[in-house]
Protein backbone atom coordinates (compact mmCIF):
# COMPACT_ATOMS: atom_id res chain seq x y z
CA UNK A 1 0.00 0.00 0.00
CA UNK A 2 1.56 3.36 -0.81
CA UNK A 3 0.46 6.46 1.39
CA UNK A 4 1.24 10.08 0.61
CA UNK A 5 2.67 11.28 3.48
CA UNK A 6 1.38 14.86 3.08
CA UNK A 7 -2.07 13.28 3.70
CA UNK A 8 -1.59 12.47 7.43
CA UNK A 9 -2.44 15.24 9.27
CA UNK A 10 -0.11 17.28 11.48
CA UNK A 11 -1.63 16.67 14.61
CA UNK A 12 -1.98 12.93 13.35
CA UNK A 13 1.90 13.05 12.62
CA UNK A 14 2.89 14.61 16.32
CA UNK A 15 1.81 11.49 17.83
CA UNK A 16 3.60 8.73 15.63
CA UNK A 17 7.06 8.68 17.57
CA UNK A 18 4.83 7.82 20.22
CA UNK A 19 2.99 5.22 18.92
CA UNK A 20 6.06 4.37 17.22
CA UNK A 21 7.77 3.93 20.72
CA UNK A 22 4.75 1.95 22.08
CA UNK A 23 4.68 -0.37 19.86
CA UNK A 24 8.46 -1.49 19.58
CA UNK A 25 8.32 -1.84 23.31
CA UNK A 26 4.95 -3.95 22.72
CA UNK A 27 7.14 -6.06 20.06
CA UNK A 28 10.27 -6.47 22.29
CA UNK A 29 8.05 -8.24 24.84
CA UNK A 30 6.25 -10.84 22.28
CA UNK A 31 2.96 -9.44 21.51
CA UNK A 32 1.57 -9.27 18.42
CA UNK A 33 -1.41 -7.30 18.59
CA UNK A 34 -2.82 -4.75 20.88
CA UNK A 35 -6.39 -3.14 21.73
CA UNK A 36 -6.82 0.65 20.77
CA UNK A 37 -7.85 0.37 24.19
CA UNK A 38 -4.62 -0.71 25.18
CA UNK A 39 -2.67 1.63 23.32
CA UNK A 40 -5.21 4.25 24.71
CA UNK A 41 -4.20 3.79 28.35
CA UNK A 42 -0.13 3.68 27.41
CA UNK A 43 -0.18 6.60 25.43
CA UNK A 44 -2.72 8.34 26.69
CA UNK A 45 -4.75 9.62 23.61
CA UNK A 46 -8.30 8.59 23.94
CA UNK A 47 -9.70 5.63 21.29
CA UNK A 48 -11.67 7.21 19.03
CA UNK A 49 -8.59 9.50 17.91
CA UNK A 50 -6.60 6.20 17.71
CA UNK A 51 -8.42 4.33 15.22
CA UNK A 52 -8.95 7.84 12.98
CA UNK A 53 -5.22 8.17 13.54
CA UNK A 54 -4.25 4.67 12.74
CA UNK A 55 -6.88 4.25 9.21
CA UNK A 56 -4.69 7.40 7.79
CA UNK A 57 -1.45 4.50 8.49
CA UNK A 58 -3.90 2.22 6.39
CA UNK A 59 -4.22 -0.14 9.49
CA UNK A 60 -7.90 -1.30 10.54
CA UNK A 61 -8.33 -2.96 13.51
CA UNK A 62 -10.51 -6.07 14.01
CA UNK A 63 -12.58 -6.29 16.42
CA UNK A 64 -11.60 -8.91 19.23
CA UNK A 65 -8.35 -8.41 17.58
CA UNK A 66 -7.02 -5.61 17.42
CA UNK A 67 -4.07 -4.00 15.63
CA UNK A 68 -1.27 -6.03 13.94
CA UNK A 69 1.35 -4.95 15.96
CA UNK A 70 4.37 -6.20 13.05
CA UNK A 71 2.44 -3.84 10.43
CA UNK A 72 2.34 -1.15 12.26
CA UNK A 73 5.74 -1.38 13.08
CA UNK A 74 6.85 -1.82 9.45
CA UNK A 75 4.43 1.42 8.59
CA UNK A 76 5.64 3.32 11.47
CA UNK A 77 9.81 2.50 10.71
CA UNK A 78 9.47 3.76 7.19
CA UNK A 79 7.30 6.81 7.93
CA UNK A 80 9.68 7.92 10.74
CA UNK A 81 12.33 7.43 8.67
CA UNK A 82 14.30 5.15 10.84
CA UNK A 83 17.10 4.19 8.77
CA UNK A 84 18.10 7.97 7.83
CA UNK A 85 20.43 9.13 10.04
CA UNK A 86 19.33 13.02 11.35
CA UNK A 87 23.13 14.06 13.07
CA UNK A 88 22.43 16.65 16.48
CA UNK A 89 24.64 18.95 17.88
CA UNK A 90 24.41 19.35 22.20
CA UNK A 91 25.08 23.02 23.19
CA UNK A 92 25.76 23.08 26.93
CA UNK A 93 27.91 20.54 28.63
CA UNK A 94 26.06 20.38 32.21
CA UNK A 95 24.55 17.77 34.07
CA UNK A 96 21.65 17.70 31.51
CA UNK A 97 23.79 18.59 28.69
CA UNK A 98 25.85 15.50 29.94
CA UNK A 99 23.09 13.13 30.56
CA UNK A 100 21.83 13.63 26.80
CA UNK A 101 25.78 12.55 26.07
CA UNK A 102 25.22 9.43 28.38
CA UNK A 103 21.95 8.47 27.04
CA UNK A 104 22.52 9.11 23.19
CA UNK A 105 19.39 8.34 20.91
CA UNK A 106 20.81 5.40 18.54
CA UNK A 107 19.18 3.12 19.86
CA UNK A 108 16.23 2.65 18.71
CA UNK A 109 16.45 5.81 16.95
CA UNK A 110 17.18 7.68 13.83
CA UNK A 111 19.09 10.61 15.53
CA UNK A 112 22.46 10.94 16.58
CA UNK A 113 24.12 13.50 18.64
CA UNK A 114 27.98 13.92 16.87
CA UNK A 115 29.14 16.80 18.53
CA UNK A 116 28.94 19.00 21.15
CA UNK A 117 29.98 22.55 22.87
CA UNK A 118 31.19 24.13 26.06
CA UNK A 119 32.50 26.80 27.22
CA UNK A 120 34.35 25.37 30.36
CA UNK A 121 38.35 24.74 29.29
CA UNK A 122 37.99 21.34 31.78
CA UNK A 123 35.34 19.90 29.53
CA UNK A 124 36.65 20.76 26.09
CA UNK A 125 38.60 18.64 24.60
CA UNK A 126 37.06 15.49 26.31
CA UNK A 127 34.34 12.72 25.22
CA UNK A 128 31.54 11.82 27.01
CA UNK A 129 29.77 8.71 25.70
CA UNK A 130 32.00 9.38 22.56
CA UNK A 131 31.22 12.78 21.95
CA UNK A 132 33.95 15.27 21.35
CA UNK A 133 33.42 18.18 22.98
CA UNK A 134 34.19 21.61 21.40
CA UNK A 135 34.75 25.02 22.72
CA UNK A 136 31.63 27.28 22.04
CA UNK A 137 33.42 29.76 20.59
CA UNK A 138 34.43 27.32 17.59
CA UNK A 139 30.62 26.42 17.07
CA UNK A 140 29.97 27.85 13.82
CA UNK A 141 33.54 26.55 12.59
CA UNK A 142 32.50 22.59 13.82
CA UNK A 143 28.68 22.78 12.92
CA UNK A 144 29.31 22.01 9.10
CA UNK A 145 25.98 20.50 7.94
CA UNK A 146 24.04 19.87 11.32
CA UNK A 147 20.37 21.44 11.33
CA UNK A 148 19.19 20.09 14.58
CA UNK A 149 20.79 21.31 18.14
CA UNK A 150 19.75 20.49 21.47
CA UNK A 151 20.25 23.68 24.09
CA UNK A 152 20.66 22.93 27.78
CA UNK A 153 22.73 25.70 28.65
CA UNK A 154 22.12 28.40 30.88
CA UNK A 155 18.67 30.50 30.56
CA UNK A 156 20.38 33.44 30.48
CA UNK A 157 22.32 32.58 27.37
CA UNK A 158 19.90 31.25 25.57
CA UNK A 159 18.93 34.09 23.34
CA UNK A 160 22.99 34.77 22.19
CA UNK A 161 23.85 31.49 21.28
CA UNK A 162 20.05 31.03 19.60
CA UNK A 163 20.92 33.83 17.01
CA UNK A 164 24.52 32.60 16.50
CA UNK A 165 22.87 28.62 15.96
CA UNK A 166 20.33 30.47 13.38
CA UNK A 167 22.67 32.63 11.50
CA UNK A 168 24.32 29.13 11.32
CA UNK A 169 21.73 27.64 9.71
CA UNK A 170 20.21 25.24 12.17
CA UNK A 171 16.69 24.37 11.28
CA UNK A 172 15.39 22.54 14.58
CA UNK A 173 16.18 23.70 18.19
CA UNK A 174 15.30 21.33 21.32
CA UNK A 175 14.96 23.98 23.21
CA UNK A 176 15.56 22.71 27.77
CA UNK A 177 16.16 26.01 29.10
CA UNK A 178 13.60 27.39 30.77
CA UNK A 179 13.94 30.87 28.41
CA UNK A 180 11.23 30.85 25.51
CA UNK A 181 13.77 31.66 22.80
CA UNK A 182 13.12 33.56 19.60
CA UNK A 183 13.58 32.59 16.46
CA UNK A 184 12.52 33.12 12.16
CA UNK A 185 9.28 31.50 11.27
CA UNK A 186 11.69 28.80 9.56
CA UNK A 187 13.31 27.92 12.48
CA UNK A 188 11.71 25.12 14.20
CA UNK A 189 11.54 24.96 18.05
CA UNK A 190 10.38 22.49 20.36
CA UNK A 191 10.56 24.38 24.42
CA UNK A 192 10.33 21.41 26.65
CA UNK A 193 10.42 23.26 30.14
CA UNK A 194 10.76 21.11 33.29
CA UNK A 195 9.11 23.38 35.34
CA UNK A 196 6.32 23.00 33.70
CA UNK A 197 5.98 19.39 33.32
CA UNK A 198 6.59 19.14 36.91
CA UNK A 199 3.69 22.20 37.94
CA UNK A 200 1.29 20.43 35.00
CA UNK A 201 1.45 17.03 37.36
CA UNK A 202 0.58 18.73 40.83
CA UNK A 203 -1.96 20.60 39.13
CA UNK A 204 -3.90 18.00 37.33
CA UNK A 205 -2.93 15.71 41.27
CA UNK A 206 -4.75 18.58 42.83
CA UNK A 207 -7.81 19.11 40.72
CA UNK A 208 -8.48 15.82 38.60
CA UNK A 209 -7.75 13.08 41.21
CA UNK A 210 -7.60 9.70 39.76
CA UNK A 211 -10.35 7.11 41.30
CA UNK A 212 -9.32 3.30 42.01
CA UNK A 213 -11.01 1.04 39.86
CA UNK A 214 -12.81 -2.21 41.28
CA UNK A 215 -11.34 -4.39 38.72
CA UNK A 216 -7.48 -3.45 40.02
CA UNK A 217 -6.70 -2.48 36.57
CA UNK A 218 -3.79 -1.29 35.91
CA UNK A 219 -2.07 1.54 33.61
CA UNK A 220 1.65 1.47 31.82
CA UNK A 221 2.93 4.65 31.08
CA UNK B 1 -15.62 36.66 39.66
CA UNK B 2 -16.49 33.00 41.25
CA UNK B 3 -15.46 30.46 38.89
CA UNK B 4 -15.63 26.67 39.79
CA UNK B 5 -12.64 24.61 39.08
CA UNK B 6 -14.51 21.80 37.70
CA UNK B 7 -15.90 23.45 35.02
CA UNK B 8 -12.74 23.64 33.23
CA UNK B 9 -12.33 20.91 30.85
CA UNK B 10 -9.75 18.64 31.52
CA UNK B 11 -8.17 19.95 28.16
CA UNK B 12 -7.78 23.42 28.57
CA UNK B 13 -6.79 22.65 32.17
CA UNK B 14 -3.92 21.47 30.64
CA UNK B 15 -2.78 24.20 29.08
CA UNK B 16 -3.12 26.60 32.06
CA UNK B 17 0.82 26.32 33.43
CA UNK B 18 1.97 26.86 30.13
CA UNK B 19 -0.02 30.26 29.82
CA UNK B 20 0.87 31.16 32.85
CA UNK B 21 4.17 30.80 32.23
CA UNK B 22 3.99 32.65 29.58
CA UNK B 23 2.37 35.59 30.61
CA UNK B 24 4.67 35.82 33.57
CA UNK B 25 7.46 36.09 30.98
CA UNK B 26 5.12 38.81 29.43
CA UNK B 27 4.81 41.07 32.83
CA UNK B 28 8.46 40.50 33.88
CA UNK B 29 9.23 42.16 30.17
CA UNK B 30 6.69 44.96 31.37
CA UNK B 31 4.12 44.25 28.89
CA UNK B 32 0.67 44.65 30.40
CA UNK B 33 -1.54 43.16 27.13
CA UNK B 34 -1.36 40.46 24.64
CA UNK B 35 -3.51 39.25 21.56
CA UNK B 36 -4.79 35.80 21.21
CA UNK B 37 -2.47 35.79 18.02
CA UNK B 38 0.78 36.69 19.81
CA UNK B 39 -0.04 33.44 22.35
CA UNK B 40 -0.96 31.63 20.04
CA UNK B 41 2.47 31.62 18.13
CA UNK B 42 4.31 31.55 21.81
CA UNK B 43 2.83 28.59 23.27
CA UNK B 44 1.64 26.62 20.06
CA UNK B 45 -2.09 26.45 20.23
CA UNK B 46 -4.03 27.82 17.57
CA UNK B 47 -6.14 31.32 18.53
CA UNK B 48 -9.43 29.98 18.77
CA UNK B 49 -8.45 27.16 21.27
CA UNK B 50 -7.00 30.11 23.14
CA UNK B 51 -10.15 32.72 22.59
CA UNK B 52 -12.32 29.42 23.94
CA UNK B 53 -9.86 28.29 27.09
CA UNK B 54 -9.68 32.08 27.99
CA UNK B 55 -13.47 32.89 28.09
CA UNK B 56 -13.38 30.03 30.99
CA UNK B 57 -11.42 32.24 32.78
CA UNK B 58 -14.14 34.88 32.42
CA UNK B 59 -11.54 36.69 29.97
CA UNK B 60 -12.64 38.41 27.30
CA UNK B 61 -10.06 39.65 24.69
CA UNK B 62 -10.72 43.17 23.10
CA UNK B 63 -10.65 43.25 19.46
CA UNK B 64 -7.69 45.99 18.39
CA UNK B 65 -6.50 44.88 22.61
CA UNK B 66 -5.68 42.06 23.22
CA UNK B 67 -5.81 40.47 26.56
CA UNK B 68 -4.89 42.23 29.84
CA UNK B 69 -2.32 40.61 31.57
CA UNK B 70 -2.31 41.31 34.80
CA UNK B 71 -6.16 40.00 34.84
CA UNK B 72 -5.05 36.54 33.73
CA UNK B 73 -1.78 36.35 35.74
CA UNK B 74 -4.24 36.73 39.21
CA UNK B 75 -6.31 34.61 37.50
CA UNK B 76 -3.63 31.85 36.89
CA UNK B 77 -2.02 32.47 40.62
CA UNK B 78 -5.26 31.41 42.26
CA UNK B 79 -6.15 28.24 39.86
CA UNK B 80 -2.98 27.02 40.43
CA UNK B 81 -2.50 27.55 43.86
CA UNK B 82 0.82 29.19 43.78
CA UNK B 83 1.12 29.93 47.21
CA UNK B 84 0.03 26.54 48.43
CA UNK B 85 3.95 24.22 48.23
CA UNK B 86 3.58 20.91 46.89
CA UNK B 87 6.32 18.70 48.16
CA UNK B 88 8.48 16.52 46.05
CA UNK B 89 11.32 13.56 46.31
CA UNK B 90 13.23 12.85 43.23
CA UNK B 91 14.70 9.50 42.87
CA UNK B 92 17.90 8.63 40.94
CA UNK B 93 20.97 11.37 41.32
CA UNK B 94 22.98 11.28 38.39
CA UNK B 95 23.44 13.85 35.64
CA UNK B 96 19.67 14.39 34.96
CA UNK B 97 19.13 13.90 38.76
CA UNK B 98 21.49 16.39 39.34
CA UNK B 99 19.82 18.95 37.01
CA UNK B 100 16.68 19.07 38.47
CA UNK B 101 18.32 19.69 42.13
CA UNK B 102 20.46 22.55 40.78
CA UNK B 103 17.46 23.79 38.98
CA UNK B 104 14.91 23.28 41.60
CA UNK B 105 11.43 24.83 41.04
CA UNK B 106 10.84 27.72 43.83
CA UNK B 107 11.77 30.49 41.83
CA UNK B 108 8.51 30.76 39.94
CA UNK B 109 6.21 27.45 41.21
CA UNK B 110 4.52 26.08 43.96
CA UNK B 111 6.70 23.09 44.15
CA UNK B 112 10.17 22.30 45.66
CA UNK B 113 12.22 19.16 45.67
CA UNK B 114 12.75 18.55 49.38
CA UNK B 115 14.52 14.93 49.25
CA UNK B 116 16.43 12.97 47.01
CA UNK B 117 17.17 9.19 47.08
CA UNK B 118 20.56 7.00 45.67
CA UNK B 119 22.29 4.42 45.89
CA UNK B 120 25.72 5.75 45.64
CA UNK B 121 27.57 5.95 48.80
CA UNK B 122 29.32 8.61 47.71
CA UNK B 123 26.39 10.84 47.30
CA UNK B 124 24.51 9.70 50.03
CA UNK B 125 24.94 12.22 52.71
CA UNK B 126 25.63 15.12 50.42
CA UNK B 127 23.36 17.73 49.72
CA UNK B 128 23.05 19.20 46.26
CA UNK B 129 20.92 22.73 45.68
CA UNK B 130 20.46 22.40 49.91
CA UNK B 131 18.68 19.05 48.96
CA UNK B 132 19.70 16.33 51.32
CA UNK B 133 20.49 12.27 49.65
CA UNK B 134 19.88 9.72 51.14
CA UNK B 135 20.22 5.70 50.44
CA UNK B 136 17.55 4.01 47.91
CA UNK B 137 16.84 1.79 51.38
CA UNK B 138 15.54 4.01 53.10
CA UNK B 139 13.08 5.60 50.90
CA UNK B 140 9.71 4.65 52.62
CA UNK B 141 11.40 5.68 55.92
CA UNK B 142 12.01 9.05 54.85
CA UNK B 143 9.51 9.78 52.53
CA UNK B 144 6.55 10.60 55.10
CA UNK B 145 3.54 12.53 53.34
CA UNK B 146 5.47 13.24 50.10
CA UNK B 147 2.79 12.40 47.17
CA UNK B 148 4.80 13.64 43.99
CA UNK B 149 8.36 11.91 42.90
CA UNK B 150 10.74 12.83 39.78
CA UNK B 151 11.69 9.18 38.46
CA UNK B 152 15.90 9.47 37.30
CA UNK B 153 16.79 6.63 37.69
CA UNK B 154 18.26 4.00 34.50
CA UNK B 155 15.43 2.35 33.19
CA UNK B 156 16.40 -0.86 34.15
CA UNK B 157 15.25 -0.25 37.67
CA UNK B 158 12.23 1.85 36.68
CA UNK B 159 9.51 -0.90 37.61
CA UNK B 160 11.39 -1.75 40.99
CA UNK B 161 11.15 2.30 42.37
CA UNK B 162 7.89 2.48 40.78
CA UNK B 163 6.58 -0.29 43.03
CA UNK B 164 7.82 0.57 46.07
CA UNK B 165 6.47 4.36 45.43
CA UNK B 166 3.28 3.35 44.96
CA UNK B 167 3.30 0.68 47.84
CA UNK B 168 4.56 3.46 49.57
CA UNK B 169 1.32 6.28 48.62
CA UNK B 170 2.48 8.00 46.15
CA UNK B 171 0.46 9.89 43.52
CA UNK B 172 1.82 11.56 41.14
CA UNK B 173 5.07 10.31 39.13
CA UNK B 174 7.21 12.29 36.92
CA UNK B 175 8.79 9.54 34.46
CA UNK B 176 11.86 10.70 32.76
CA UNK B 177 13.31 7.07 32.48
CA UNK B 178 13.07 5.88 28.66
CA UNK B 179 10.76 2.75 30.65
CA UNK B 180 7.15 2.93 30.66
CA UNK B 181 6.32 2.04 34.04
CA UNK B 182 2.89 0.24 35.40
CA UNK B 183 1.36 2.05 38.64
CA UNK B 184 -2.42 1.66 39.54
CA UNK B 185 -6.19 3.82 38.17
CA UNK B 186 -5.42 6.26 40.89
CA UNK B 187 -1.98 7.33 40.41
CA UNK B 188 -0.83 9.94 37.77
CA UNK B 189 2.41 8.95 35.54
CA UNK B 190 3.45 11.97 33.00
CA UNK B 191 6.01 10.13 31.03
CA UNK B 192 9.03 12.60 29.34
CA UNK B 193 10.85 10.58 26.76
CA UNK B 194 13.78 12.46 25.97
CA UNK B 195 14.40 10.37 22.74
CA UNK B 196 10.86 10.52 21.45
CA UNK B 197 10.70 14.57 21.87
CA UNK B 198 13.87 14.74 19.98
CA UNK B 199 12.40 12.37 17.08
CA UNK B 200 9.35 14.30 17.02
CA UNK B 201 11.23 17.81 16.17
CA UNK B 202 13.56 15.55 13.05
CA UNK B 203 10.14 14.36 12.32
CA UNK B 204 8.51 17.24 11.97
CA UNK B 205 11.94 18.82 10.28
CA UNK B 206 11.71 16.12 7.81
CA UNK B 207 8.32 16.42 6.44
CA UNK B 208 6.46 19.38 7.63
CA UNK B 209 9.14 22.42 6.45
CA UNK B 210 8.53 25.82 7.51
CA UNK B 211 8.67 28.46 5.31
CA UNK B 212 10.26 32.00 6.11
CA UNK B 213 7.43 34.75 5.84
CA UNK B 214 8.13 37.63 3.73
CA UNK B 215 7.36 40.23 6.92
CA UNK B 216 10.14 38.67 8.54
CA UNK B 217 7.68 38.03 11.52
CA UNK B 218 9.50 36.00 14.68
CA UNK B 219 8.04 33.55 16.95
CA UNK B 220 9.42 33.29 20.35
CA UNK B 221 8.85 29.63 22.24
Amino acid sequence: MSLDQNKIPQATAKRLPLYYRFLNNLQMQGKTRVSSKELSEAVKVDSATIRRDFSYFGALGKKGYGYNVEYLLGFFRKTLDQDELTEVALIGVGNLGTAFLNYNFTKNNNTKIMLAFDADPEKVGKEIGGVPIYHIDDMEEKLGNVKVAILTIPAQEADRITERLVVKGIKGILNFTPARITVPDDVRVHHIDLAIELQALVYFLKHYPLEKIDNEEENTY
